[in-house]
């Protein structure tokens, strides 16, 4: 294969592009029993938790799970609920409805509660929910959603689901190290994120954040062996090692991808890179007439649909394939109703590359025979309510 | 970091040491839903098939399953019993105690047959059991159990079960692809093994090879969304893709792990490099006086259990920090009555570098004041029958 490069740049929600030196991190073969690198996985997991703010001082642990992002979620899932316990998901995407699906496998009681793709969570909502269902134990929500790139205000969620005296569990895979997330004051007990989102790892394993207390108290409760969340971290406490076989490059990836998070500035500056790198996207994007699905006050900078344009000389799968002949591959859409594709701008991207995929798509389009700008009047789509 | 040609050697049963060519093939990034990336994915697939001999027009699948061994056992177990079925599993060792865990946790109706650590499991017992438990309807064994590197007689069970029509789970895990395996002689209806074992890819993903007709009959009984074995395979069938992000690096090092494999001759000269290093192992520990755990019949090549010598000046702490401070790991005893360590003989490693371990060993003792050779008169453990 072509030296690393030369390698496609992805422009979406993960895998993404990483740095060669994260990559080169991975050129060792460690004993993941030996005290050295049992040093490097301490090491994550107090930074992770520094990365949140937090500390084992201040009453939360640090758990990494082998998998990807959704194996994380279902960790949680599975094994902080109790058998009697009820969970309210809040869904507006894919991901959202990724755990239903779970909450169904796992025969947990559960009630979504679903806006529009385009309509974040109201916080009102699910206080009146809460108030009339007693019920319920956990309330789930995915903070950045990928689905569309929709977020959702996790903080005033937090707030109530506090004041009803609920645990609240957050999916912050895609927003967690580039989007500042207060674990106290948004009421957070259990946040889930991986290691190939904003802090550029590869993948191979995520992890969650539990506040201490209610997380020591779901002995039992685990619904899987290998997904067991308290058992893992028993395993991180007794030996300092994975229960199970870990994924040691990934996690030597790691280690290197927190030096270079934090040599950027942590969540201030890689926040503000992909801030950038949206920015360039979106007056790029709009200056070609494309419309994006979301209101701007609702877009996260991690991820952005846009609408398919109306020309007929657009097809989706002959744009992909030319954007990916010349280099740069994009993502194809998840909404249900509307004909979308997503570009992501988080990764080791910088405005420049985003200014060179701009430039491959008016080229792309130019061959297509589309008729730039396009005509950017709203489209007849109804978003369903 | 230094140069990876510096990494300590691994003498373990995994995360082992892997080629250098490996390792570099993970400096890329790759899109894990890109028709290039799919393509390996398929590639890799039908490569494992025709490893163990079969393909997919002699009635198997292949699954990767993201996380490590253990998640592709649990995989397995959890979606392919169902809701009324009843498992026996052959157990001698901490592999066969953790499919009984397994059991445990996903509630799945169970019975343990079990031998000591040193007696691989009796093809006339499984017999006996099957003819007096007629509500059993899968077999799990496991087939180079790690604890020990003991070999249990997986073709004589596999033809016991299938006789008595019974469906036959075989975690080959350490064996698979060095070890001669049939599927169809054996009965095998579920093989497991891992990335990180004798192909000598990276830990990552696991993989399941599964018969296809009861395979999928499965539907609707797994126990996890993340571990869905059926829902694994729908979406490769469907769209090429893992349904949830991939360890796409550990997958792109396994591609070049396979060739490797296949450039030293398959199961045959991968096989006859790990008998090499065992037989150079066994002969230079035996002559330090080193006694091995097993009796040589029941001895995989794979890894060797040795105890501890009488020797008050052996200390095991001691012994494994000055080896690793010579650049060799080798790995702690999992024996539940007696005090042993082990030392793997898989990966990347050749016979001078078994010669090289010997040498490392021999200095340290000395350094360590042991009188060698030990005094090699059986010692007074009585294993537990």
């Amino acid at each position: 294969m072509p030296p690393s490069a030369h390698d496609k740049l992805l422009f979406t929600p993960g895998p993404l592009t990483t740095s060669l030196s994260v990559k080169q991190a991975m050129l060792h073969d460690a004993g993941s029993w030996h005290f050295e690198f049992n040093h490097i996985v301490a090491e994550i997991r107090r930074r992770l938790l520094a990365l949140a703010g937090t500390s084992r001082d201040q009453g939360f642990e640090c758990v990494l799970m082998q998998g990807s992002g959704s194996f994380g979620v279902e960790s949680v899932l599975g094994s902080v609920i109790p058998p009697n316990g009820r969970v309210l998901i809040l869904a507006n995407g894919a991901y959202g409805e990724r755990i239903v699906r779970m909450a169904e496998v796992l025969k947990i009681s559960h009630l979504a509660y679903r806006t529009a793709e385009d309509t974040p969570t109201n916080p009102s909502a699910v206080e009146r929910i809460l108030a009339q269902d007693p019920a319920v134990t956990h309330v789930a929500a995915v903070h950045c959603e990928t689905t569309t790139g929709i977020l959702n205000p996790i903080q005033p969620i937090g707030q109530v689901t506090r004041q009803h005296q609920r645990r609240f569990i957050v999916d912050a895979m895609s927003s967690f190290g580039a989007l500042p997330i207060e674990l106290e004051s948004s009421g957070i007990d259990y946040l889930v994120s991986s290691a190939n989102k904003c802090i550029e790892g590869v993948p191979g394993f995520s992890f969650a954040l539990a506040r201490r207390d209610p997380f020591l108290a779901t002995a039992g409760w685990a619904r899987s062996l290998s997904l067991d969340l308290l058992g893992q971290w028993q395993g991180f406490e007794k030996t300092g090692q994975f229960r199970y076989t870990p994924p040691t490059h990934a996690l030597l990836a790691f280690h290197q991808a927190l030096d270079e998070w934090e040599a950027e500035g942590g969540v201030t500056g890689r926040g503000a890179r992909y801030q950038q790198n949206h920015a360039t996207l979106m007056h790029g994007m709009c200056s070609l007439g494309f419309q994006p699905f979301l209101p701007a006050h609702v877009q996260s900078p991690i991820i952005t649909a846009f609408r398919h344009p109306a020309d007929p000389a657009f097809r989706f799968d002959e744009f992909y394939r030319r954007l990916s002949d010349r280099g740069m591959i994009i993502y194809p859409g998840k909404l249900t109703q509307i004909d979308t594709f997503r570009i992501g701008t988080i990764g080791r991207l910088f405005p420049a590359d985003l200014e060179q995929l701009l430039a491959a798509i008016r080229l792309s389009l130019n061959e297509m025979g589309c008729a730039l700008p396009f005509n950017s009047t709203p489209q007849p789509h109804a978003i369903p309510g």
